[in-house]
C-alpha cells in the first residue's frame, strides 16, 4: 500500500514577543519562575497590527509551496483549523486561498476548501480528512494543504494570559510523504464536556482545573482506544511523543500518566518494583477511595525514578521546546510539538528514519485523539529546511504597555484601528483592511 | 469495492410556520406571488423558543437512530455541519452527543466528533469526510453520523427575511447503504467571493445580485470537473437533480444552464436545432458581448422548449416541494432536495432503483461541488419512513407579530428568555437554559 502522511511542514509565528518573566511577571505581582518552571512557558508569540489568521496561514502555505516548487494546480484542497475564525459562515481557507491567487500563476478552483472546529483538535482532524481523502483514492495525484492557526488570546486579565500565543502550521498531505507516514489506526477519547468553551465570544470562559482533568481522563480513554485497534504500546516503541501543549506543564502531567499506564504489566515496572513497588491493582483495594490514593502515592514515587526521567528527557522534553518560547497555538500546537521533537533529533545527530512517534491530540469540549507516525528517510532535509528558530529570535519583545495596545487591536469588540504597527511587514501577506460587506481585505507586501 | 454511501435519512423541521403569501407579504407590501412565484416559496420553517440547532440536530439523529435500532457503539463519528454555531470553540457535534447520552444506553466516547464551516455546503463536506474514512479502512465496522442543522435567519427588515428556515438533516454513512451509493467522482468549482458572509455577526451580509452570478458560475465550473473524471453528462444519465435550494427561483436558474451545458453537442441539441437555432460557439463571433448576447437569446428559447420543460417537470420540479413548504435549511438545503425529488419518486410509483442523482451542492464564499449518486433498493422502504409531511402540516402557523417576538428570542444580541413558547414539546430534547460558564443545556421531554 502506498505510503500517506505528512510530505513538508512550515511554522510561522506572530512578529511580537510577550516576555513572560521580564514583562508580564512584574505586572502581575508573580515570581516570573511561575511561568517558566511551573507553567513552563518562557514567552508568547503575538500578532502584529497587520497580522491575523489568514496572513500567518497563507504566509506558512506561501514558503511551504515555495521551497516544494508546487503550483496551485498540485493542491486539491486546502483545509483551515482554526478556533480563532472572524466569520460564521466564509471560511479561512478561501481567504487563504484568494493570497496565494496573488502570488502564484494559476488557481485552486478546483480545491476542495473547508473549515473545521473543534478547539485544539481540528488540526489533527483534517490531518485525517485529507489522509482519508487520499486513501479514498479521491486526490487525482494531487496533495492536501492542511492549516492550523490560531490567534489564542484571553480577555485581559483572564489567568489564561499567561499561556496566549499566535502561529500557523501548514502541513503537505502527500502519498509518499518526505516527513512521517500516518496510518489507518487511531484511537478516541471524546465526551461532552464544559472545560473551555467560547459561548458567542472571542475570548475564553475557562475552568482551568476542570480542563486539566479532562485533558488527563479523555487522553487515557484514547491511549485505551487506540491499543484496542494498535495492540498494546510500550515506552520503547516510539522515540517521540509529541502531544497538545497547552502549556508544558500540562504535557508534564500527561505524559507521567501515560508512561504508567504503557509500562503496567512490562519488564519496565518489574525492574522498578524494588524501588517503587508494582502498580496498584483495584481488585487488591476495598474502596475506590484508597485505590486512588495508593495510585497516586505510586506515581509520585515513578515521576523520581531515573528510569521515568530517562524517558521524559529524551521522548517528552525535546517536543516541548519550541513551544516554550511561542505559548499556546490552539490547533497548531500538537503540530509544534512534533516539529519540535524532530528538529531536536536532527540537532543531536539521531537517525530516526523508520522510528515512531505516539502523537497526542487535544481538543476541549472534549475530544483526544492518539495515533502512531513513522518517520519516513526525508526527514532531516525538512526539518532542516525549518526558519523557526530564526523566526522566533527576531519577532520585537513588547512592552506591557504595547501589550495592552495590540491585544485591544485583535479585540473584535474594539476599534483600535489607529494602533501603528510595531514591525514592518517584508515579503509576506497582510491585512490590509475591511471591504463593503464586512470582509477582511489582504495583500502582499514585497 | 463495497458500496459506501447514505444508508438512512431523517428530516427535522422548526415547528412554527411563517407564511409568506398570507403573513409576510402584507406588512412588507408586497404581491404574494412575488414570494409563491418569483421567489418559489411559500412558508419557512422557524424554531420555537426550545429549539436551537442541537435540539433539532439530536432529534432528528434520534430518530434516525431510533428507527434502525442503533446504538451509540454503531456510530464511528459524529458531523455537524452549521453556519448557525453559538460557540467559536466547543463543536455542536459534542452537545448532540451529550443529548442523545441522555436516551441511550452506553455513549459515543470512541466516537470522532467534528464540527465543518462553509456557508450552505458543508453538509456535503461532511458526507464527503465519512465517505472517505469508511473507504479509507477506518470505520471499524461503524456508521457515520452526519447532521446539516442550521437556523436559517436574517436581521429583521432585510431582503433575506423572505428566504429564511429551520431545521435539521441527519444522514447514517454505512457501508452498502440502503439509500444511494456515492463514488470517488467528484467536481469542484471554488473561489475566494464576497457574496454572502457574515464577519463576526450573526445574522449575513448579502451581495443578492452577486450571489445569483457566484451559485452559476462556481455550479458550472463544478460540473465541467465532474465531467473531467467522470466523463461528459447527459440529461438521460439522471433521474433526478437535487440541487443546493436557498429557494426554488435560484434553482430555476441553474438548472436551465445545467440543461443547455449537457445537451451541447448531443442528438438533443440537433433535435431542438428546427425549434431554436444551435447553441452559438465562441468561435462563431466577434466579441465577447455578442457571444454572450446570442447566448441568452438561446437560453431563453431553450427554456420555452417542451423538451426542456418536461425535463425540468421530472428532473428538478420533484426535488423543490419541500424547499418550498420550509424555506432555506443552509446546510441542510441540498439534503432535503434529494429526499424530496426520492419522496415524489415514491409517490408517484417510479421504481428508480439503480438510476443515478445529480447534485449539485453550493455555499457562498463560495464553492460548488457536483457528484453522482446511484439509488439502491432500499430507497422505497428508507423513503416512506420520513414524516417530514405530518411535521410540515402540525407546524404552528405564526402571526407577524408572533414572528417578531420568536426572532429577538433567536437573536443573539437581544435578551428576550421570557417569550412564552407557542408549542408544547413532547418525545423530544428541548433547551433548558444556560450554564455558569455560558454553556447551553438541553434535556429530553417525553
Amino acid at each position: 500500500m502506498t505510503a500517506v502522511g505528512i510530505d513538508a511542514i512550515e511554522i510561522h509565528t506572530g512578529k511580537l514577543k510577550l516576555d513572560l518573566a521580564e514583562t508580564l511577571a512584574p505586572v502581575k505581582d508573580k515570581d516570573p519562575e511561575y511561568y517558566t518552571k511551573g507553567i513552563g512557558l518562557a514567552a508568547s508569540s503575538f500578532p502584529d497590527t497587520y497580522e491575523d489568521i489568514v496572513t500567518m496561514g497563507a504566509n506558512a502555505a506561501y514558503k511551504l509551496m515555495d521551497r516544494r516548487g508546487l503550483t496551485p494546480q498540485d493542491i486539491g484542497r486546502i483545509d483551515v483549523a482554526t478556533e480563532s475564525a472572524f466569520d460564521n459562515s466564509k471560511p479561512v481557507s478561501t481567504y487563504v486561498a484568494g493570497c496565494l491567487e496573488q502570488v502564484f500563476d494559476g488557481d485552486f478552483h478546483h480545491a476542495n476548501k473547508g473549515e473545521r472546529k473543534f478547539a485544539c483538535i481540528s488540526g489533527t482532524q483534517s490531518l485525517d480528512d485529507a489522509y482519508n481523502w487520499i486513501r479514498a483514492g479521491r486526490n487525482r495525484g494531487r496533495s492536501a494543504l492542511v492549516i492550523a492557526t490560531d490567534t489564542a488570546l484571553y480577555a485581559r486579565g483572564d489567568a489564561g494570559e499567561a499561556t496566549q500565543g499566535a502561529g500557523a502550521v501548514a502541513m503537505l498531505i502527500s502519498e509518499e510523504p518526505d516527513l512521517v507516514e500516518l496510518s489507518t489506526e487511531q484511537g478516541y477519547g471524546s465526551a461532552d464536556e464544559t472545560d473551555f468553551l467560547k459561548p458567542n465570544q472571542q475570548f475564553p470562559s475557562v475552568d482551568g482545573k476542570r480542563s486539566v482533568q479532562v485533558y488527563l481522563a479523555r487522553m487515557r480513554e484514547a491511549l485505551e482506544d487506540f491499543e484496542s485497534v494498535a495492540g498494546d504500546t510500550h515506552p520503547d516503541d516510539f522515540v517521540l511523543g509529541p502531544f497538545h501543549t497547552p502549556f508544558p506543564g500540562m504535557v508534564r502531567k500527561a505524559a507521567l500518566l501515560a508512561y504508567r499506564h504503557m509500562i503496567r504489566d512490562t519488564e519496565i515496572e518489574e525492574q522498578l518494583a524494588d524501588e517503587v513497588g508494582r502498580q496498584p491493582r483495584p481488585e487488591a483495594f476495598d474502596s475506590d477511595e484508597d485505590y486512588v490514593e495508593a495510585m497516586g502515592d505510586y506515581t509520585d514515587l515513578l515521576k523520581g525514578t531515573d528510569t521515568y526521567q530517562e524517558w521524559y528527557d529524551s521522548t517528552i522534553a525535546p517536543t516541548l521546546e519550541i513551544s516554550r518560547e511561542v505559548g499556546n497555538w490552539y490547533t497548531g500546537s500538537v503540530h509544534i510539538a512534533r516539529a519540535s521533537g524532530l528538529k531536536a533529533m536532527l540537532e543531536a545527530g539521531e537517525d530516526i528514519t523508520g522510528d515512531r512517534l505516539l502523537v497526542g491530540s487535544y481538543g476541549s469540549g472534549a475530544q483526544a485523539e492518539i495515533h502512531a507516525e513513522t518517520v519516513r528517510e526525508g526527514w532531516k532535509e525538512e526539518i532542516a529546511a525549518l526558519t523557526i528558530d530564526e523566526q522566533i529570535a527576531a519577532r520585537r519583545d513588547i512592552s506591557f504597555e504595547e501589550y495592552e495596545r495590540v491585544h485591544d487591536v485583535h479585540n473584535h469588540d474594539k476599534q483600535a484601528d489607529d494602533v501603528e504597527e510595531f514591525t514592518s511587514p517584508e515579503d509576506e501577506f497582510v491585512f490590509d483592511g475591511w471591504g463593503r460587506m464586512g470582509e477582511r481585505k489582504y495583500r502582499y507586501v514585497e
